[in-house]
């Protein structure tokens, strides 16, 4: 998952955005009643208003939900299919909604890089219907027992995996993370009330109708799938304190959105803060591997979480010029402490803040450290527990370093851009958990179930 | 669990007992640097004083859990039966604490209930330390491999699980406590940052030396488990907000407690909540099955979580008259709905507050109901989501009860008196989660750990 624009919190147009929305007439009719009353409104908004407004959409969400619950695996499957087939129908108007976040975004001054991760054309729309379709095609954990005994009692115990319920997503940029978070929650059953950045709302809303035909065309509950009628952020400070109501919240953007998320949420929260991913160079590295390493952590994309963002070079492993001059003659800029920077003088010197810093760019900070145990040291320090690599042919060092460092993911051997769920196995991915419940690393459909325990007796009472 | 008494937040005098604790030169050396210093000062405690001790017991405790960790299963055991053996030899200083507690709550004009709870003799001192012997005799679930795979890059990886870190404890006047949340903490190599009533504060001091004793004669650190020195509230708050410092509180307790700490909390809680647990009386019920079942979900012990509280009678169901007359034989109050009533008339009526209302007493709500989906959608209504239960001989009617009710155990033909970590063979349990995410129902062992992602690769580089 990449970590976006940082701005999230900045955006000074949010409410004249759902004033414009109800002016021109947008489609609300697949919110809750209250919502749609709600966003017809031309009152300003209060903060009672907006805890109206996401008590509605939660209660259709969850009524959607119990719906949704009763569609077995083929129908859930279906029921995407019949989505994936929708957003290639709708191409024409999601492009057109599109171009509109395209042209209000370079108005508004967007960096060339943001209107890039604005953008949808045919071809990545196309992707978008097409990663619908595959999460339809992936195995739905609902309903697998996750163990099963027989209590002294006489009891049968089991417990199931099932849906967690309703699950808020806050995201920034990217419209199709609409697309994707939706589909992976309705998968596993979830009913999902998404709330995405302004600058993509209406890329956002076109994205959503098409999704909602689709469900509807495979007789699937239209508010299985709901998105925030409105862009006031008052609205996701009602979405963040509707416990009971909403049952997770999972925020996907930069360190402002997620720490606001954490802040202020009385709902769990599925967090993915940072990737600030460490590679250990040690002391028994093989030089060729720790060079090829290096560069494809740091380089091959830099603006992923799983990016290299601090090498550390062991004082005692031999080739530290090589590691250096692959990553320099592939453009990178190095930021180093005082050792590193005696190793070559290309190498800038860093500063305080370039340890535990996520560049997301072609920089990275390197530092020399003394062994392992320093090197872990380091880590532990700087980390913020995504995914952490040695690289080393010595078994009991890499054993060492998976033990105990305390990352989501630890590595040996292998570059961090691997900190991904379609690499990992899982077929997709809704973020990379980097808190300790729940689920941690890459989550995709498991992360968004939970277990309940049936009992089945045969009239036993409890001495 | 027990939900205990209610009314922890309104202890008045709570910075009194940790005044009168420096005063007294309790033995405070098991805490941190920063914690012994704030203690033994004299000043009155400020926001800002109470975030230094807690960060101090953090840090303290978080060092302490990562020597822990490389003890292995066996050192962990070890030192589990040292503090078991720690607590028999303290049976003297721990009674006599016990007996300055019990002096205080008698002036203090505690319930005779609250006093049992608070009351130790040797029998139950006895109780407490097998507990802990009994924990180190469960299967430690650290290091286990939850899943393995061979990704198409040929990375190996594997899913293992861990301690989850440092795991606050906030709970009422039950001393056991203190002595049995620290063996589960341990036994899974998390430190644990224990804050127990002001009821039971010379006792938790008394077992909590003993366990300090016991950890360190195994080579175990102190540290590993902490008591907060102080019985000031402020001191709680500052819990519940170290985010990055805690990874987990566990409220134990009633209600008030556990809202607070849900509401104040910015590190995540596992919660348990009310046991509201309703048994559905399915027209197909056998009647001697019915009627023994709802005696002994309400009867037994009407004080634990897992107890009835609210009995369901479905209209169509031949022997209502049958289950009512044996609870009312055995002492209990039923209070009715209109259609209750009229089966009955010793059946008194039933004001709104009965529905969804933990008795905890030989009192139960009775209704009537027009068939499982009308006892579904009451529960829906009214359940605390701890325990739910359908008495019927009709399979489809449990199949169904066991697929739809929401609630994180869901029986048939059986006792909810039953939902107990112990009767579902877990061995022990530090509460019932409520909550949907991480663990939910019975929380022992395995509820106490996470996992982490560990890739072994071979220099793999992402193409």
């Amino acid at each position: 998952m990449v970590t976006a624009n940082k701005n999230w919190s900045g955006n000074p147009g949010t409410f004249a955005i759902w004033r414009e929305s109800n002016r021109s007439g947008m489609d609300l009719t697949t919110v809750g009643a209250d919502a749609r009353c709600r966003a017809m409104s031309t009152q300003p908004a209060t903060a009672h208003d907006h805890e109206d407004l996401v008590a509605g959409l939660a209660r259709a969400g969850r009524a959607a939900q119990r719906q949704l619950a009763r569609l077995d695996d083929a129908g859930k499957a279906a029921a995407l299919r019949s989505a994936g087939a929708a957003l290639r129908a709708a191409s024409g108007k999601i492009l057109e909604a599109n171009a509109r976040d395209l042209a209000a975004g370079q108005a508004n001054g967007l960096s060339p890089a943001m209107l890039d991760r604005l953008k949808l054309d045919e071809k990545r729309l196309e992707g978008v219907a097409a990663a619908v379709e595959a999460v339809a095609a992936l195995r739905d954990p609902v309903g697998e027992v996750i163990d099963r005994s027989i209590a002294p009692s006489g009891l049968e115990l089991s417990r199931i995996r099932i849906p967690i319920g309703l699950i808020g997503i806050i995201y920034e940029s990217r419209p199709n993370v609409t697309a994707d978070a939706a589909a992976l929650c309705l998968r596993t059953g979830n009913a999902v009330l998404l709330r995405g950045g302004s600058e993509a709302v209406h890329s956002n809303r076109a994205i959503h109708a098409a999704l909602v035909a689709g469900l509807e065309a495979a007789g699937a509950p239209a508010e299985a799938v709901q998105l925030m009628p409105t862009q006031d952020r008052e609205a996701v400070s009602a979405m963040l304190r509707a416990a009971g109501l909403i049952d997770m919240v999972i925020p996907r953007g930069g360190r402002g959105l997620v720490e606001r998320v954490q802040n202020d949420a009385r709902v769990p929260v599925l967090a993915h803060l940072e990737g600030i991913c460490h590679t250990y160079v040690h002391s028994a590295a093989e030089p060729e591997m720790a060079t090829r390493i290096a560069l494809n952590a740091k380089m091959r994309r830099t603006g992923i979480c799983g990016a290299l963002e601090t090498l550390l070079l062991d004082a005692n492993f031999p080739a530290c010029q090589q590691v250096v001059d692959g990553l320099l003659a592939a453009g990178c800029e190095l930021r180093g402490d005082a050792r590193a920077q005696a190793l070559d003088p290309r190498i800038k010197p860093a500063s305080a803040n370039d340890w535990g810093h996520e560049f997301l760019d072609s920089v990275a900070a390197v530092a020399v450290v003394d062994g392992l145990d320093a090197a872990m040291a380091h880590i532990e320090r700087h980390s913020s527990n995504h995914t952490d690599a040695i690289v080393t042919s010595d078994e009991a060092a890499a054993e060492r370093f998976l033990a105990e460092v305390d990352s989501a993911i630890v590595m040996v051997n292998a570059s961090t851009q691997f900190a991904d769920g379609g690499e990992f196995g899982l077929g997709a991915e809704i973020g990379i958990a980097t808190g300790r419940l729940h689920a941690r690393g890459p989550v995709a459909l498991e992360g968004l179930t939970t277990y309940k325990w049936q009992v089945r007796g045969h009239g036993e009472a409890r001495p």
